[in-house]
């Protein structure tokens, strides 16, 4: 079974967020080995460069099989192309791993390291709302590619 | 005090996105006079057109002031863009209509009668989620014109 890495900074304080959470955590179960990994939000005074060197290195050691950041930057693309992305790469590798940065995101090593860098939006989403998108996103894929009746 | 209208098709059943609809509605009512129109989601034994016609006839009923649909092939814009239109509107219109599709979306009517068309993402979302990142978008466009440190 594919293993889908989610790398997000910070956790979940809202319930409404933690339950949004486990709901697509509990429907991605029938796709996928799905590990929700919670990086420390850093803090360093507001010193930003700070924050963004300390989350991008623990952010670093959590790269693991074909890596795919969420940048404001990145690729766009449908959900249709996600989902042949996704199905596309269960051929070539049993590990994915997403990355959501932090508040100021992530530095240049992570940037220049990931395989693919893909943008949702050209809008900028707080990191507990994003993260339901992301799961819920995965989640549309699987269903594309299974053919069920959930994508319109 | 501005009146910000956001038409909706169907309800949301889930609690969590009841609670997060009302974290948002919350912080915005320090900014506008929210008016959340949920229509009636419509079922017709799946006959589409007949969905989109009869939902559509609702929604026109309730368009008022600038009206704005969120619509996949609209324009895309930053949510630095997105406050800068919402402060401009307020100088000419003291209402703005925020219009949501159903499942299939919404009639040409809609499409052609409306003043804007904007998309959030060329992705698909589901209308419960994507209810839940335009209300957190729009609280974000007050929130960077105020200068509030919400938005990074």
């Amino acid at each position: 079974m594919l293993s889908i890495n989610l790398i997000c900074v910070g956790n979940l304080k809202e319930k409404f967020w933690r339950e949004s959470q486990d709901e697509f955590t509990k429907r991605l179960s029938a796709f996928c080995k799905l590990n929700i990994i919670e990086i420390k939000e850093q803090n360093y005074l507001e010193n930003i460069d700070l924050i963004i060197q300390k989350e991008s290195e623990t952010i670093l050691k959590n790269l693991k099989g074909y890596t795919i950041l969420f940048d404001v930057k990145g690729k766009t693309c449908t959900s249709e192309d996600f989902s042949l992305k996704i199905d596309k790469l269960t051929n070539v590798s049993s590990e994915i791993t997403f990355i959501i940065g932090g508040s100021y995101g992530v530095n240049d090593e992570i940037k220049n390291k990931v395989n693919e860098r893909l943008s949702f939006s050209s809008m900028t989403f707080p990191h507990n709302l994003f993260r339901v998108m992301a799961l819920e996103q995965i989640y549309r894929a699987f269903m594309i590619k299974s053919g069920k009746s959930y994508h319109k």
